[in-house]
């Protein structure tokens, strides 16, 4: 399928889709958790930031690449969105120009679409925020665009630096975004519960006052790396 | 006038201001509309960014043009300022000084003034999203500033990329600042009625479920330029 | 002591700290008034920003260093940390690696640590809103990172671009971080005071319509440097 | 294939070329004719810049995937390198370390290695272009790494922005790199030679003072468009 | 004329354009010269940088604007440009695509052009600097142009942060590029004659081993303003 | 003497120099050695980049602070300097003018004076390259710059992210800047012989084909940390 990134002119239907609950579980758990329990890849660049505060979400990924300045293909995505998906579009440069704003929003929840990640920019971000449709981008800019040059709808694309395939499950909060493969999702999902069990439990010790130096037991490891104590900074200079 | 781009040690006491009732329409469809009704020109770079959310404003261009770490000419357009006004500051070399803060601001709210768009950084900002002050700026930066050199103010200035005259409308929100010729308000402001209208019907059909594709007669265009559909990914590798 | 900047290896166990009453009301006066009032200097790179808004914090510098990628010197600094405390984080190398999330903030926390500056990457920035600890980052990042590299604890760092020493005071806001000399904060109170006196008293003229120009004498200097009025853009252009 | 992208401690041994006739070729076109003529797809972000100047190559894709400040995997990588191929090294997180110097282009060196494309730093710059090694980086940066990490050789990596499988093939010159798939090489080949000779024809005709609008025949369609030529500021303003 | 500025769909046949020697001679003084005798003003942003190096020109200026990722008014511009023009091109919203290559360099060669000032993407970059065309960019980029949309040739542009009307003379070399107004060019030829002049007589001096703090008689107002002089550092400390 | 960091008004004259032989040994074995030979730190900033191209220079550090716009502080360092020292400048706050030119390079040459560096712009970089006085700057830039505000020379700085005092040694060639503090320049030449050599060493085993693999016996700790080879791709996916 990779021989497809980067190709214009194609739409594929049909794609497969992880299973809804696993879907929802993962996105409860949060980018930083999900991306630590498949083995810390997966993460977007940290220039896609969220227009919202306080809120995530996780989805099937629609995909679609556009040209720069161009968004015809955005609408010729909304038609292959089911409800649960989340929109995820890259550019075939960079350009930060307003793909979309809040009419296109109106169509993708009409669908049902939980969201939109986009490596470039976006507008009517207040009304967005009033509809609560939930978008990540790398800008926010007034700029509107063309609609002249084909691009393509689901197949793979590189999206702010990493690969997203369509039905790829995306987990996005305020930290950022996460692409876990859709063949993943059963190991991502139960890594993802055994780490948030396992931070519940350090987390009531590191409350009670107990140090991560002993939780972890690592100061014998810090000693033989060579870390040395000093008592004052008299001591450290004499 | 655009002679005057650049010149420092001049300051133009009256200057031309639009129809107050066409600058508060204006402001009310918001910068993607009026940009769009425009013909898509007078959008200031992305990199402008408002230190509040969920607020926007509009009001005739006082301009200024500053030297770099210098704000002394903000005190001489304080007294430029006319209740609806907006101050838009440029420098004459990049800086993220903090030129502004909250007195400077509750002198320019005792004049009316409506909020500050400057390519440059600015202070207090917890101060001035309490006093309901608005202000667009390249940067946040508590840096002071001198008050040595000239500058100039209501001279053409180019402000974060855009030509902005004094008296030119700038309409301002969270999607950025754009910058309307004030010969050219009557013809924005009809084009953004007409352009606001349309968007509501759309907006409609589009919570109703109808596509872009069909509603803006797509799908011919798009077959013509080639566009191809695969019914999944297998149809598309074979 | 800045023979020790960039060393690693070392922990100084025990640091002066200033007076807390005086670091309290230095918090007070806010980053903008701080800074001016200490001669204008100390502050960091306007790059480092705050996760949460309207919220101002001071405290006493624990200072660490820490190689790119490597957050194991964040679990050495907790405990030199003290209720009171500000950890201030730098890196070896530039790096945005989400190096600190909700379990060490929890940590610092149950030891009464007031927040966190760090020239890098930070996760889980909504839960740490929800608990209420501060923090002013480079980067909001997922990515995890290791424990494998050392680097020291309270030495002198360079964190932004300012030299912080270990028990220097930290004033940080919505405007940034500052840095306050532990042998400063006498004369930087006084001062903070001093200015924040004048201010107000400032603020009540100009609400009153009173123009900077004639409460701080401008004209006379500005007709000397040669600032020329013109009455409007017609005489300007004669 | 993409299902490893991102993963971690593996290493392919025997991966797929292309025709080295084929790979020389294409690297006589040159990167952007080799873009053009497989439908402008397959370049990398322009971040990536060559540290010599007026230099091509090509060659067969060896990639590694690197943690950030840690270059343990460039070794394991040099192994598995035969005359004519080209090192991509992706890292896992971003980060402008310099991860490359010329002990390790003296060891590519002798494999017969033709040049590096790295999405981070590199360093002894000068000494690399004395020994002739090319090199295209995000930066020049003395900043050393440690061996503590491991990442992968051999999978396919998002480099830069785009998907790199090993074997792909990498055309690099002043214009930046270009990656063309293993399996477009012929396609690509192909239509590089249409192109150049097209090329040549209207250079000559361009030379000899014909102008592009009657050489690709833009008139019609320019003023279709709504293009008006005005022979004068005047008449413009009139 | 400023009216103009962002209107797409004119093109202007006739421009004014300043004497032939006045524009020889202000290239010769080089842009720091030019800029700091016209009263600091005109400079485009620093982004904007030579692909070759040690080479100056200038000329007047054809103007273009054009969309993000269209390259088409180029093709219309070139057939407006006389020898001893350069081309100044800006486009309606940011974007470092590729726009420039040899072959549009060879038109505007057998034109007479003497180089092109662009704020986006050039590519062919080693064999522009072949054919001796000289080029200013913002980035260095292959990715290709399509030829879609209108902007205009020859109306006012902001270009770089600068207005640039069509006729304006430009100056351009290694520090970067200068605008200067057709009307300002007697006054900037006679100031860049005069400074240079002064220029070469502190040069000798300054050889001499005299220091500016002499020459300029600093001596006085430094010390007025309080600066301080300590024999070493323990005289400081104590 | 950290405590007059970010301090203005002040001048030191007399400050302490490392051993002349030493000082130009260090520069022989260039930045990235001796970065590493002092146990990787005192780094600048990447952004910190060469005007010329394949030159390297060491020497003394003459400090100076300078003002945002302001280069009066230059005048003033000038006279503290001797020959084999290096100026080494920083601002109060980042701003890219061109502080620097010919004139200040012909007096400082003139002094025996081996170079610049400098955290802002600098600009007459052709004539500074012909003259042969070398410069590392953040940028170049022609914009001018006033003589108002007082700096301090010869106190410690943080000039690009690195703490230098005046007589710390200063490395600078193609890779960078460095600093190394003035009590540390034995051990770090003697690191640096050390590393030349073992560097050299390896060199010739590298370039007899001999792996790092090998050299460095990482086989087994790879292993250790888990990594696996595979014959080949199938054997990967199956």
């Amino acid at each position: 399928m990779s021989h497809y990134v980067g190709k214009t002119g194609i739409v594929v239907r049909n794609i497969p889709r992880a299973d809804a609950d696993a879907i929802n579980e993962l996105g409860g758990y949060g980018v930083a958790t999900v991306h630590e329990a498949q083995g810390r890849k997966g993460l977007l660049d940290p220039a896609i930031r969220p227009i919202q505060q306080d809120h995530g979400i996780s989805g099937s990924a629609v995909t679609a690449l556009v040209a720069p300045g161009d968004n015809w293909m955005f609408h010729v995505a909304v038609e292959q969105c089911q409800p649960g998906d989340i929109l995820v579009v890259a550019t075939s440069s960079p350009c930060t120009d307003g793909y979309f704003g809040d009419l296109l929003a109106t169509s993708l929840q009409a669908r049902g679409v939980r969201g939109l990640v986009v490596d470039a920019g976006v507008r009517d971000t207040r009304t967005l925020r009033e509809m609560g449709f939930a978008v990540w981008s790398r800008a926010v800019y007034a700029q509107g665009t063309v609609k002249e040059t084909l691009g393509s709808v689901n197949i793979p694309v590189v999206c702010a630096g990493q690969l997203v395939n369509p039905g790829d499950v995306i987990v996005a909060d305020d930290d950022g975004v996460v692409v876990v493969r859709r063949t993943d999702v059963t190991m991502a999902l139960e890594a993802s519960r055994k780490r948030a069990e396992g931070e519940e439990q350090k987390r009531v010790r590191l409350e009670n006052g107990e140090l991560g130096l002993d939780i972890y037991n690592m100061r014998p490891r810090l000693a033989e790396k060579g870390l040395k104590y000093f008592d004052n900074l008299d001591e450290l200079e004499g």
